[in-house]
């Protein structure tokens, strides 16, 4: 765990633009830096990275993964790729089990305008049907991943599942269709607190693909593409041979669920909220945002630990470190035990998940390496669908 | 607390339109019950009604309210306030302290352009001389609440603090503002289960600011007006005498969090989220929404009790019950105990805390009294600063 001290320094920013509080400033050198950083991590181990997007949902953000190398992106919902298919990204990957065809009456139309590649995933046989019937009707031919559930228990065909096998044969056997690999998601890496844990997890994922991959190779199948991806695996511990992409999106900002896993250091965060101190009573000081802004997430998949964020001054460098106790809407409650902020002035949240805080925002501030501060549209924000 | 089968009963709405999902619903017979519920309430007890609009951030629905009766409306933040000022409400309560001039630099030239009557609050002496600061510069009146802390801890002068009457003195002292009284938001009401509770925290705020209001009186101030709003205390208890305003914003939907409390039935929760069921295990269904649609809040200020939801089919009368055990960003779990609903189905979700959710989405669909949908834009969502 990082000292108090370690954190207070660590978390020390460059003064910030004034503009109306709260805002959203990432700072674009320690942003360039995690994106590099990965880069540099996916060459190394000879795999493509399709960053996730779901992080930024930014399409600025995501030219700078291409122009560092990313060979695409990967999208969480239909409405969410479209904007950046719309932009140009020449590879997509829909992370996301399409179980209805008009779920992709919007994107594929783009798609083909374009000439996207676009890759999906199924977990079931309905999700089959219904990705045959959209392609068919769009006129594309989709790329479809089979999605193995590797132990967070959320989408997925269990690795000794025979159903895997089964939907790959759907998959060969619908026109407009392709099969693109196999995927997973380890998300339960968020659970694991040290890096032996999360390089189990890692390797357990790899073998659990490759063994199905082993299967469908001994019916004469070739599996194009094994996918796997999430921050705490791909940063926080080796990334295990014989896999072919990697789909990690947090890395590119971190925060305090980065900071808890200790899969980064405190001077890593991209992302932090710029806040002003509106009041201060007997035990607590209050700033002007709230679940509105920062969440009530504790971190990815409902892991987590106390408190908000981690507040430190934003215009002066006391050294002092608080967490953020309580959120209402609009506020947030810190407990100062003596020492709190004066009335006005401004602190600096890292909060628990990046991710969440924003799309909150329909614009953020980035905050350039030559100092400048310039607004960055959060694109997909609000695409849910 | 409610049974399981009255909640499933209760929890039965209208077959809703065929949209992608997510989607939120709001059933336009039950809001508009429940507004004139509310402003029945305010009639009979003698008080005027400034809805709170964080719930809905909805100009439609706003005016609905003013239709119905109310005074004006409440809202959080200068730039949710100004959504609302530049399409013509005339009397608004900015519920939150501004402690610095420029805050207002966008909404007092509104203010000024309309003739608006604009009432603020402080709970601090560099909120005076930000509001004085302020209105000088646009060359407008403010009215200016002092804001009594009545127990949430939050926001607010202790009633037997003197800084109360000191605030007083130098709001009238101020060119360009007036003393608009006193004003207070029980929000630990949430954390009162009981009608008997939630009377005892009614009364003891309205006490309180009567005590505060009689030491002005001794020293020849007059009052205009006792403020005070919170859905629990308004809603779930007598409404107590004495007093002139009430600024209530939850009681339009409601919720899971007012479930819990009782103070309303489940057939008059107006606000659901409909979803797609995209995937089921041995253990759980999943649906297509998770945080950036349903939110990971609990209830309001941080109370709550278990789940993320009560869950209904959306399109059968099952008489099934469940509930969101977990969310990821864009996935929710449901525990199905071997009954699931079909994959491709949708379900009906009634979140912890409906202000969250809506604020999560650009527009809602609201699903007019004739069945027809149309869809209703949150014209102040975002509008944090």
């Amino acid at each position: 765990m990082f000292s108090k001290d370690e954190l207070a320094s660590g978390l020390q920013r460059s003064r910030s633009a004034d503009l109306p509080t709260p805002f959203v400033e990432i700072d674009e050198e320690r942003l360039e830096r995690n994106m590099q950083g990965m880069q540099a991590r996916a060459n190394a181990a000879g795999v493509k990275l399709f960053p996730h997007i779901k992080t930024h949902k930014s399409y600025v953000l995501a030219q700078k993964q291409l122009d560092f190398g990313a060979s695409g992106i990967t999208a969480s919902k239909p409405a969410e790729a479209l904007i950046f298919v719309e932009r140009g990204v020449p590879s997509v990957v829909l992370a996301y089990p399409v179980v209805q065809a008009t779920s992709l009456d919007r994107l594929l139309p783009a798609v083909k305008a374009r000439g996207t590649q676009l890759r999906v995933i199924t977990a079931n046989e309905e999700g089959v049907d219904a990705l045959a019937q959209a392609a068919k009707r769009h006129g594309v031919s989709l790329g479809v991943f089979v999605k193995i559930d590797v132990g967070l228990g959320r989408i997925g065909v269990k690795p000794e599942d025979p159903l895997a096998i089964k939907l790959v044969h759907a998959i060969l056997d619908a026109d407009h269709l392709y099969f693109a690999g196999l995927l997973s998601h380890a998300g339960h890496s968020y659970g694991a607190a040290t890096v032996e844990a999360r390089t189990r997890i890692a390797n357990d994922e790899a073998a659990m693909l490759q063994a199905v991959a082993a299967k469908l190779n001994a019916e004469g199948i070739s599996v194009p593409c094994l996918s796997v991806g999430s921050t705490p695996s791909c940063l926080g511990a080796p990334l295990p041979s014989g896999l072919n992409e990697i789909r990690p999106g947090n890395y590119v900002f971190l925060d305090g669920t980065a900071l808890r896993l200790e899969i980064c250091k405190p001077d890593d965060l991209a992302l932090s909220i710029v806040v002003r101190v509106i009041s201060s009573n007997d035990e607590r000081f209050i700033f002007d945002a709230g679940t509105k802004s920062l969440t009530s997430d504790l971190g990815a998949h409902g892991t987590g630990g106390a408190g908000y964020g981690l507040v430190v001054e934003a215009d002066a460098e006391s050294g002092n470190l608080w967490t953020v106790e309580k959120l209402s809407e609009e506020h947030g409650f810190v407990r100062h035990d003596g020492n709190a902020p004066r009335v006005g002035s401004r602190v600096r949240i890292f909060p628990n998940h990046a991710c969440a805080v924003v799309a909150q925002f329909d614009a953020v501030t980035l905050r350039k390496i030559d100092g400048r501060s310039v607004v960055l549209p959060i694109d997909a924000r609000g695409n849910q669908a």
